[in-house]
């Protein structure tokens, strides 16, 4: 099954959008053993994007449409549907009433204009956006599929998971599956993990394995193809063992655990409560610490020390330079008292460009629990914000470690 | 004159790669006065590229081809090109003695495969590649421009900037060029935008009008194309007159402003510092404000209280129910007092998936200054995540307002 994806948007030919939808659809077909022969982009203009759905017609077996189906006059890939597939465009009065009870639940008036997320071309079915107004379409014409979604990432990816993507591999009889298995760590190189994997590396092809890096978090994907059922995973756990064995405790999680999946069931299990003390960061650890439903259960709250007197005045910090371990230490325990709780995680730093009492990209952290306090030093590479991201990544990470009672050296 | 981009590498469909280099050439040729109407990808198939090369040949002025011109099997475009139109492929020894050369200064031996690399389409020039060993082509056919260069974003740019565009605009004989100038707007749906602009949208051909959402922000893009020089400016400059005076105080800036950009340019104009209380939003308010460098300048620090105790304790809170108006006032009031700050922003809520004292995106936002404090309730659509993102952003904006003496109602 060709599957072919046609981005619609003037701001991606302009390039003030990059088109990392194409990206991210072509990963998830590949996944899910769909084949893809080629992409295109066009810009809001009908007679051209009707000439481009027209060929990815021709061509191919399924046509994925990303863009073009918000609520403004230039959103016209609904009419370019019609236009290339010589349908007729109908008016559904139900997805109306559902659009205009959703703007009532907000408190506001639906407003005329969106009236046209109503609007589908004959034949085709309207498919449920929970992320967002704009439903998505699907329509099997000619015998090639044609689907429409949104430009919204996060709109697209649900749709394309949970309503394209599961209907073309049915149509296509696929029964072969190919499953991947993340592995996810923290603390080591991506260089160290190649060497003390090498030899997976260079042996395998089922499974094969990859390594993965994002912001500072090192993955091991174990990739494996057979028949669907129990077989697939038979082949990945042996080698998730060797993998886990290999790089112990810097392996967090699998799949979809996240650092702070992981690091909200160990304080759920030690029956801790946790709370953030921090300056450099300035709220991105307790704002990652309450990503999750049902943070409440173990966040109790945090201080923004961004001023030295705040960090005096509301963090009992005595130490004369702010930016040290010493510093760090004293905002982790003043923030167990201060805030009464068991757990306390503190970052100070100088994230940059101009340096605050140390040279841009060092960040400090503490962690301070029932059992102990100890601090770590980092000197991170960047720009102001990665080094922001990657030291609230950091300090999640050694807090883990803390929690679990395996505390760094 | 008409630009088409073909990008070429099984990497990008299978989205191991996005494809940024597609966003690089289209936001450069705007820029240059050259038109753009379709992008392509294409895997490493001589067939498909060859059918790829031609529509683009047939329907374009000029093509620009990225990727498949490296030293291995793969890398065929020089191939398709000889395919698509008919030419014969020729070798140059000049260039094959320059490759050998560079190895050699590189104390290294040219690998045979790398002898490729002095092949040509007949009737190419090649183009200097000073940033790697791939030269880059340029080749005219039946009137329609074909260019190759390498995918390495660097290689690929340096012979965009120094060898085609300034060959297409020659050719094309421009001194016009298309500029684009974005009016950024917050507190309006983009429906509503649409509606109130809807005029100049249709009556709009040069400038023309385009609308852009993300998070909340809705923008507003004028591109008008002229002569060199101030002419474009003066067609831009009425509209956007006009969009600025339709859309009041929902607009806060243009370009490459941000609200955090302008939030402390204002604060910094009025010599006022600020501070943050925040429940819902823990943190997320805090780390926006301080994501600038020079952010010390006017942030002091913030609470963050998520669980209610902390909210009586170190916010001064005595309303019962804590997801209210009056508890957000109160935070806002406490906040200015604990943190010694003139400008305090407070956010409670009930970011979901379950309501706490409110329903699911019930989003509560204060601000106080030294002239006043306000308060408004929102009810944010979306998952946590979303809710949480928006109602940081709605926080930044109100404050803006606040700030500017611009008290919303």
């Amino acid at each position: 099954m060709i599957v072919e994806v046609v981005a619609v948007g003037t701001e991606l030919l302009l390039g003030q959008v990059v088109n990392s939808n194409a990206a991210t659809i072509g990963a998830r077909l590949a996944e899910a053993g769909l084949d893809a022969h080629f992409q295109q982009t066009v810009g809001d203009n009908l007679e051209r994007m009707v000439s481009a759905i027209r060929l990815a017609i021709e061509r191919s077996d399924a046509v994925i449409i990303t863009g073009g189906i918000g609520p403004t006059q230039d959103d016209i890939t609904r009419e370019a549907i019609c236009a290339a597939t010589g349908r007729a465009m109908l008016h559904s009065d139900e997805y109306a009433d559902r659009l205009r009870r959703r703007w009532e639940e907000l408190g506001r008036v639906l407003p005329i204009s969106n009236l046209r997320q109503a609007d589908y071309p004959e034949g085709a079915e309207m498919l449920e956006n929970p992320k967002g107004t704009a439903p998505g379409l699907a329509l099997e014409h000619d015998g090639t599929w044609l689907f429409a979604v949104p430009g919204v990432p996060q709109e697209m990816i649900h749709l394309l998971d949970v309503e394209i993507i599961p209907r073309l591999r049915s149509s296509a009889g696929l029964d072969r599956v190919v499953r991947s298995r993340i592995i996810r760590s923290w603390g080591l190189p991506e260089s160290k993990v190649g060497e003390m994997l090498d030899d997976l590396f260079q042996s395998g092809t089922n499974p094969s394995i990859a390594f993965l890096a994002s912001a500072g978090e090192i993955k091991v994907r174990i990739t494996a193809a057979g028949a669907a059922g129990p077989e697939v995973d038979e082949l990945i756990a042996p080698v998730e063992s060797v993998v886990r064995e290999r790089l112990g405790s810097a392996v967090f999680g699998a799949d979809e655990q996240t650092i702070e999946t992981v690091l909200h069931d160990l304080l759920r299990t030690r029956s801790w409560t946790i709370g953030t003390a921090e300056s450099a960061t300035a709220g991105l650890v307790a704002a990652r610490l309450t990503s999750l439903p049902g943070a409440s259960d173990v966040f109790r709250g945090g201080i923004v020390a961004y001023a030295t007197d705040l960090k005096r005045d509301l963090l009992d910090v005595s130490a004369a330079e702010v930016v040290t371990e010493a510093a760090a230490i004293e905002m982790a325990l003043g923030a167990r008292t201060r805030l009464g709780c068991d757990v306390a995680v503190a970052v100070t730093g100088s994230a940059g460009p101009e340096p605050q009492e140390q040279p841009p990209g060092t960040m400090i952290m503490a962690v301070a629990t029932p059992e102990g306090v100890m601090a770590r030093t980092f000197r991170l590479p960047g720009d102001r914000e990665r080094v922001r991201t990657y030291a609230a990544t950091a300090a999640l990470h050694l807090t883990r470690l803390a929690v679990a009672g395996d505390w760094w050296t």
